[in-house]
């Protein structure tokens, strides 16, 4: 059995590798093992492993006697270290319980505080420290914690009962009450744990002790981590850590403090200090927004207007300390770190410290700039940015000069514009969104429970809180906008009502938030298109110069396709012929076409829709002319463009001059049952070839035009879909040369062309070294490829693919990042063994998974020659294609 | 180059071991020159083989110089050996020109004789064979069929003159025309061609050759041999060869003759000499059906009391060197030979020999036989008969107490019973029998355009023609019953109602045949089992000592189990519990489970669910104690339980209480687009575990019921179906274990059992190697599989399937026979992993290509441990896996 228990701090070793594995100890257990091994103030404590955590939680939940040794013997170290008894009566060692997974879990995971505490040694705690009221205050602080994480006692009694008091005794802020005050609040406080639970609090610290070991572990299991894990794709097999540390106490007076704080701001990247801190308090009322914190520096402090003093000004010596050891911090680990820290009676403390958070914007900015500080090189920006964030920057921002009413406005806590209707709950915007609504959720504060309801929203408003409260912390993780601590707002949750500013509104008017600079304002604000020069224009060129593939875009209009140029596309990788035909303008003659009774009657209507055919493609290849152009004939089962409304029906036999009865039962005729698996793709193109002989007559009449015309073509690339033998692609293939040698002999005028396939049915993955023969390229269709090697319709996975998630069947929606296990294996059989029969094959994936950065990833590994995405994800790829070549 | 042309006969070398190579110089080609090199009588001639055909299929059509050598060599070695010269005036060497692929395709291939014949060497046949009628009338001949087959003019204009003729000259047969009508018919039948095609008919023997070459390579890709061939699973790829051999004349007086035989009785298998002759006749008049022949022996003729002479007493020195050619050839070939012979003044000649087509019947008895004989071993027995055969045999026959309304009787063609509508052309038979009616298909006699209404028939009827008519012929090889030759039947086509008898009967009408005594009987006749005993019986032993895999059957009712046992059934290879909840009885319940809001509802139907399935698994067991049982729990999406109609709808409203409109809407939302993909399978063992322990409770219980009863249970085997990764079959292997334990613990009983998972994803496949951990056996569900696989919905592949056979896209129907080439390596693969992970995993297949020889070839070579078929297929698949273990 591997050590199960690593002591920190005081005279620990630090010496064992896998104490600074965060897999098995935790990011903070690992971080905090770090600081202390390179000399900063970390109050001594240990960490129990993550593997203890999985091994509890499989079998029957009780601990075996090695680990309880393994603890013993670390409690050991901590009192040791700072010379007090864990249970001493007379000079109490008080812990902290904190989780800690190797993926940051802000607010899912559960902190037990000033733990040993009980009705002997909070008379100690009174003596040593010689200020009861701190020791009653820290007692009833604990047990109203414990009551809650542990026990499971509604947190709301508590609450209840201390406003009790306070409106009793007039008193409006906690530090009126007195040390008699609070000793009699602990004594109803345990009160109530009693009437709730049949049993009294806890006396026994070996008993408190192991009810917060086993309260963290069980915390793991429960349903809003697993749906934060599902919404940030963290596997669930990899179970917390436990870290006990030594207390320290930032609420011992007036020389006391606690605060979180950033390296650099993690909203804008700027260079500066950056955070928050509360004189004379624990931890988790800063987080927590139940007091509005202090600004950490005098500048931003100025910035703000505010008034009450900053630390830098109230506390210059901690504060000073405190400086050094940021910088210590960025130049030890090279990122911009986002620290917890107490200062206790004028010492400074680190309880934690790990890489931040930050916004998209930061993160480029962060990355970019520290390349120009030399703390880090090119490629390590490049590796800094998270791709997906990207999507934040990419998206339209408010116009501004487009006109604002605004109403309010609250600390700038999660970049970007969102616009929606007011929604008052998490439900609500759940159930708002799913109909098709953009919401905006409102909350006085945010928690975990609201986490699907801030998923569903456009962006997120809150009343209180600050920049490190739960809604920005989670906001910006997420990417949604947020303005919080708006103090503006008022709501009345019975009334469904709001005011904001001097404005009434009910739940559903709509509102703008701008993350950028905290404002609210009434209705829909216009947008801008987003900025693509600048940090982002730098990183984007880093990237390009490491990357190995291509990238593409998956367009099929012009305006697409310019947009997807800007963004850096190199080509198309899919251009889907079929969106075409849904034009209102020719949807009559792909009917007509489809309803035909035989060759005669289809060739009739392709001879209509040829010229529209030869236009589509004639814009596209205007905009693309040098660049590769991967066009899919059609490939969606016929009858989807069939009319399904009577009125539809009478204009088809008004148009056709077939009666409305024949144009029916030929309808009915066309039905399916199971149509992603029937008579589509090249299925099409082998028992009605016209079609396929019209849309490449279209495709080499317009590339022909457009190199007459601009002296360049494009590269078309055709490609026959759904192809599961070679002799499909032979037979059709031979059909496409046949159409070019024709057109060119018209023409008098020649382009180079590919003729490939779509790799998306694992007959065709297996068989690769057989259809490459007949082929120049695949292009691998992933979201088909998933659907058949998976069985499971994308159209009707709904119903159990989240379970399937929250099972652990799928790590991820296999549509949305792709299923390496699985269909990975078939993409690398197809690559290898189409390069085995043609090793000059161009190999690309067109599906959804080339804008998802793991398959991207993926992608890399087995060799492809390119991705493609839709615009808005060129540059994802194009930075998860450069991450993905410094990975190999 | 290879050898393109291979003389034989004469004093040809036949060493080269190509010649005998059938996939080289054809079926008919190999035995000739077999034939002449164990000593028989073979005109001399020479072979062309297939690839030459192929090659000029593929190019343009046209000969190259050095095919065009060779044959004048091998033209100048027929010359040598029979001293005449092709195209000598005054002796001219006659030849016919036949086609001669690997595979017999009787009737398919088109053939021209006395090739060489013109206006000048015409004159000199007349001289030498001192017989100016028979030249005349071999030119007419000749002019006949060349036109007809090699120059596409249509025949009956010939057939027409020849008519007009003989009513000139009131002739009945064509025996009756002088040398001086029969040349004055030459020259109309010239002017008839010379009309037709604007040139007249070609004079040059050289021509005249290259032409006929020309049209039996080209008669390999007409449409009737492109049907045959799909029909009969021969490939497209294989070309035919052409074989032109010296002249002999059946026609030179009544010394002459020409016949057709087998070394047995093809129909029935005894050991008798049995054919067919013409005296003064050539070949095809036996064949075409147009004189009714003459029987071969006395026996014979004497059995079916007929008066014109058998061969034996009409002409016993030439039927005295038959006989002893017959016993050389069995001897040689060890097999029973279907011979065409011809005897020229008095001398026999061998012009083909082949391994005889025959009925199930003979298959089956002469196997036996011959290993009595001593000329085959038990294994070559077992070879011998091929296992779809053996359909016929299991299938009713007429029961032979019933009462027969016989009509007329006719010769027993083809055995079986067989009873339906009667339809007069190929196209009605087509039609009818599409949209479900059987059809009885009656003709004067039939031709190779008849082949697709003999298909769709369930048996044929001729007025016309022999044992060894086309129709015979063809009938036999599709296992179709058929009565030739039955005269009392007359069609008036245009009335489209026809006599048989005393009888009139029109299209539409109930009749009813006995291919095995020839009857044809008014109505349908009810029908008896097959009889399992006897010839079936030994072979069944034979091939059950051979066979290495052990053959189960899918059924799911205790009659289904009990029919499969009889026919040697081991075990259950797939029980599809969903059939049961179709009961009428239940299938309220059943809709009441889909339709619940909650588990507490689906829970509720479930209860009255389980003792009804208790009741199925309980007869079931009883069947099957001792044996193994694969029990797939409940597989289908559920919507496909749903009512569709109103009155369903409101039917379950009155049962269940709720509304007609909460109903539909209920089935609605569990509506999906891709059903095959979607909600099914262990997706609702995940999602609704309730019914998957119903289903597992039902099983147990009836196995520890059916044990304390009869002191012994099955082994049930629980199957998991649409498994696609691990973890399902983990968790729901969980449940049923956890279910088996509590049903032991109520019973005190507990029985032996597995829990395994269908194969019928590609992931599962690919995934098999992880899966294994968690499941004892494997059953490849070949059906899905082929299904996503392929991408190909079973259900709605009828439009594209069978032009894709056609274009030789697949070669043959993947749902019928595995496709080996894809889903056959997944089912290799995962047969590997999971053999690596868990050696001694159970692996069966349960899809329908279970029954199928060529799959079931298959899996014996991967190694699986059994197949599964329907019952009607048991015997089949028994010895389809003897087949398959002699082959490894």
């Amino acid at each position: 059995m591997s050590t199960s228990v690593y002591p920190f701090g005081g005279k620990a070793a630090h010496d064992d590798p896998r104490q600074g594995d965060k897999t098995v100890t935790g990011g903070k257990g690992a971080n905090l093992a770090e600081m202390a091994s390179i000399g900063l103030p970390v109050p001594p404590g240990f960490t129990i492993t993550t593997e203890q955590c999985l091994a509890y939680l499989a079998g029957d939940k009780t601990f075996d006697d090695s680990l309880r040794a393994a603890v013993a013997s670390a409690v050991a170290h901590i009192e040791q270290s700072v010379g007090k008894t864990f249970g001493d009566a007379a000079d109490p060692l008080l812990v902290s319980v904190r989780s800690g997974a190797a993926i940051s879990m802000p607010g899912m995971m559960d902190t037990v505080l000033n733990l040993g505490l009980n009705d002997e040694t909070v008379e100690g705690l009174a003596k040593t420290s010689g200020d009861a009221r701190f020791a009653w205050d820290s007692y009833r602080r604990f047990v109203q914690m414990y009551s809650d994480v542990v026990l499971g006692v509604d947190h709301g009694l508590f609450e209840e009962a201390l406003e009790i008091t306070k409106e009793d005794n007039g008193y409006y802020a906690d530090t009126e009450l007195s040390a008699e005050e609070w000793q009699a609040l602990v004594g109803e406080f345990k009160s109530i744990v009693e009437r709730e639970l049949g049993e009294p609090f806890p006396q026994d610290p070996q008993a408190q002790l192991w009810g917060a070991i086993g309260a963290v572990f069980d915390s793991w299991d429960t349903d809003r981590a697993k749906i934060y894990r599902r919404l940030n794709d963290i596997p669930h097999d990899m179970g917390t850590a436990v870290n006990v540390q030594a207390m320290v106490f930032g609420n011992m007076g007036d020389s006391s403090a606690t605060g979180v704080a950033f390296t650099r701001d993690p909203a804008t990247g700027e260079r500066a200090y950056y955070g928050e801190y509360l004189i004379n308090a624990q931890g988790e009322d800063v987080v927590a927004g139940i007091r509005t914190p202090q600004y950490l520096t005098k500048d931003a402090r100025e910035a703000a207007g505010a008034k009450p003093l900053s630390m830098e000004e109230a506390m210059p010596d901690a504060y000073g300390e405190l400086a050094r050891v940021f910088d210590l911090l960025e130049s030890h680990y090279k990122d911009m770190q986002d620290i917890e820290f107490t200062v206790e009676r004028g010492k400074l403390w680190m309880l934690q410290t790990r890489t931040g958070k930050r916004t998209a914007k930061a993160a480029l900015k962060m990355a970019v700039d520290m390349v120009g500080e030399g703390l880090i090189d090119e490629k390590e920006a490049v590796r800094r940015v998270d791709p997906m964030a990207l999507d934040q920057l990419l998206h339209p921002t408010l116009d501004p000069k487009a006109k604002r009413n605004v109403l309010t406005t609250g600390l700038p806590a999660s970049p970007g514009a969102a616009a929606g209707r007011i929604v008052l709950d998490a439900d609500t915007a759940e159930q708002w969104s799913q109909r098709g609504d953009k919401v905006i959720l409102v909350r006085v504060e945010t928690s975990p429970e609201d986490i699907h309801g801030m998923h569903a929203a456009q962006g997120i408003l809150t009343a209180r809180g600050g920049m490190t409260s739960h809604a920005a912390v989670v906001a910006r993780g997420m990417g949604r906008p947020c303005v919080s601590g708006a103090s503006g707002v008022t709501i009345d949750r019975e009334a469904r009502t709001l005011r904001i500013g001097s404005q009434e509104l009910k739940e559903g008017d709509e509102v703008t938030l701008d993350g950028a600079n905290g404002q609210v304002m009434l209705g829909i604000v216009p947008t801008v298109k987003p900025e693509l020069a600048g940090d982002f224009g730098t990183l984007m060129t880093w990237a390009d110069k490491l990357r190995r593939m291509k990238v593409r875009t998956n367009a099929e209009t012009p305006e697409d396709c310019r947009m997807a140029r800007q963004f850096g596309a190199e080509g198309i990788g899919l251009c889907r012929t079929e969106h075409m035909f849904f034009d209102a303008g020719r949807i009559s003659a792909v009917r007509q076409m489809i309803l035909a009774e035989d060759e005669s009657g289809r060739r009739k209507a392709l001879d209509m829709l040829l010229p529209e055919q030869r236009a589509d493609f004639t814009a596209i290849f205007e905009v693309m002319t040098g660049l590769p152009c991967t066009i899919r004939l059609l490939d969606p089962p016929l009858h989807e463009f069939l009319p399904t409304q009577d009125a539809d029906f009478e204009e088809l036999a008004d148009a056709t001059g077939l009666g409305v009865d024949h144009l029916k039962r030929r309808a009915g005729e066309l039905h399916e049952f199971n149509p992603m698996l029937g008579h589509r793709g090249c299925r099409l193109g082998i028992t009605f070839p016209e079609i396929y002989e019209m849309q490449a007559r279209a495709i080499f009449e317009a590339a022909c035009a457009v190199q007459k015309e601009s002296g360049e073509a494009p590269l078309p690339e055709i490609m026959i879909p759904l192809v599961a033998t070679k002799r499909e692609l032979e037979l059709l293939r031979a059909l496409v040369d046949r159409v070019a040698a024709e057109v060119f002999e018209e023409q008098g005028e020649r382009v180079d062309y590919l003729v490939g396939t779509m790799i998306e049915l694992p007959r065709a993955a297996l068989m690769a070294g057989e259809i490459a023969n007949h082929g120049e390229f695949f292009s691998f269709g992933t979201n088909d490829l998933t659907q058949t090697t998976l069985g499971v319709s994308r159209d009707d996975s709904a119903r159990f693919l989240a379970p399937y998630v929250d099972k652990g069947i799928f790590p991820r929606d296999p549509f949305v990042s792709l299923d390496i296990d699985g269909v990975g294996q078939l993409v690398e059989m197809a690559t290898e063994r189409g390069r085995a029969t043609r090793p000059d094959i161009k190999l690309g994936i067109c599906g959804e998974h080339g804008g998802d950065p793991a398959s991207i990833a993926f992608c890399e590994k087995v060799g492809l020659d390119y991705v493609s995405a839709s615009p808005y994800r060129v540059p994802i790829a194009r930075l998860a294609a450069a991450q993905a070549a410094l990975k190999d």
